[in-house]
């Protein structure tokens, strides 16, 4: 698991198969990817699809992601359990769950899952969601993050074309919509693991819309993928077009969506998430 | 379960818990809410929704919940299982399975689903998708639907601003936004189960994109909810303004996006599928 002649990112979703017991894996969290209490969520998203795509009656590619933070992930080790609960002609759907031993050595339920894979056959495609104009990633400075800036977010080249982070924490924002250029800060060629940690990659569209850095966490995230290999391959490790924008905020939650596109301009996902927010 | 009394959508979602075992229940399809081969996505998705709802042990009301449709529901007898995974001080995360016995009578898994409930606090509230201008529902003519229509739509009172069924279906789609009035034909006062169901009630955008009738079928949902009961009761049985679009087409998938208001212009739910579609 410390195989440092590995990426940062394959470290992290390193999962170990347990013998004898199909879609039960063993892993570690990473420092590298650590938020301010816990793992970055991405991260978490990660390794469950992890626990997917590692298993052996596997069908297809991811379709359909939900991931939902029931509780605090502590650094440590920790299993995915990964079982396809009905696989059709074309489509597959899975539950996947990531556990943590507690104080008696028990296994509990930190994160639960739901994923379709799916088999895709070419057919009449059309997106109606066209990358926004954008000046070119080389052309805009990489955003540097304050000291105290938590780890995961150095694992990532960010360059923002609109909506970085406030500079004046003043309760005057007006808007929550960020637009920016990202890629894994270490070369590293984008697939379907990379694609769902970076659908997360925003941070809380409140902290922008109100210029207040209140606590705030992603409860539920939601991302589609429109893409496969023969794509991912061609995006390499090129730069991926982030846009997302706070939706709703009510009462303790909000909601953010968020599209990703590839520097060619096809839309590779589009993620929705709920997150909590305090005051 | 035929209690002519009740309105038909609290016959369809009806649930008879199952004695000895907490969080399983009982119920039987409604043809009143039949699609074309199965029933209304959005009536499954309030059926495992009740599962949770009528829990001894939930806490709060619904803010994400997310339905996977993994294969057919056949008419006849069902049951849910409703497990609370992890309750913590403000959120509880949920597993929702409806099962229906196969041919050998063993219970198998037709459609999973997770759930986060919440308590909520009064807290700052800011919605920035406002309510789009539309004509008053009054204003506009009920849609009627072809004789062949399926069952399940008879079940609402539906007024399209625009974007309604197309009339001619020449493949000559250009557009795949849908605005309408929507409330329940025979009145009902709105409730999470009601709106969890009308925010499927958007026909395949596919079918409008390209005006081209083609197979499709929701493979997955997540809904968000936003309002309170304090709110839905103020809605009481007037109508919603529902507005919903296409993002990405692509070999087989497609992702729509919809949102739900109050005739008050409060931003009740939004909600993200992914559809299946042939050719």
């Amino acid at each position: 698991m410390t195989d440092t002649a590995l990426h940062p990112f394959d470290r992290a979703v390193a999962l170990r198969p347990v013998e004898g017991q199909p879609g039960l894996y063993e892993g570690h969290t990473s420092q590298d990817y650590w938020n301010m209490v816990g793992p970055f969520g991405g991260i978490t998203a990660a390794i469950l699809l992890q626990g997917a795509l590692r298993h052996p009656q596997l069908l297809g590619s991811p379709l359909s992601l939900t991931v939902n933070y029931a509780s605090a992930v502590v650094a440590g080790a920790f299993q995915v359990q990964a079982t396809p609960v009905r696989t059709n002609r074309s489509t597959q759907h899975w539950l996947l769950q990531l556990l943590q031993a507690d104080e008696n050595g028990e296994q509990q339920i930190t994160t639960t899952a739901t994923l379709v894979t799916a088999l895709r056959r070419e057919t009449w495609s059309q997106s109606d969601l066209p990358m926004p104009q954008a000046p070119a990633a080389g052309e805009l400075e990489r955003m540097t993050m304050p000291g105290k800036a938590v780890a995961w977010v150095q694992q990532y080249e960010l360059r923002a074309v609109s909506g970085a982070l406030p500079t004046h924490w003043d309760g005057r924002g007006d808007h929550s919509r960020s637009q920016l250029w990202l890629r894994d800060a270490q070369a590293r060629p984008l697939d379907f693991l990379s694609l769902a940690a970076m659908s997360d990659i925003f941070y809380p569209r409140i902290w922008l819309r109100r210029a207040t850095p209140v606590p705030a966490g992603t409860v539920s995230i939601t991302t589609y993928f429109h893409t496969d290999l023969a794509q991912l391959a061609e995006v390499g490790t090129g730069y991926l077009l982030g846009d997302a924008r706070g939706q709703a905020f009510s009462n303790g939650f909000f909601d953010q969506s968020a599209e990703l596109w590839s520097e060619a301009g096809e839309l590779l996902a589009t993620s929705n998430q709920i997150v909590y927010y305090k005051e």
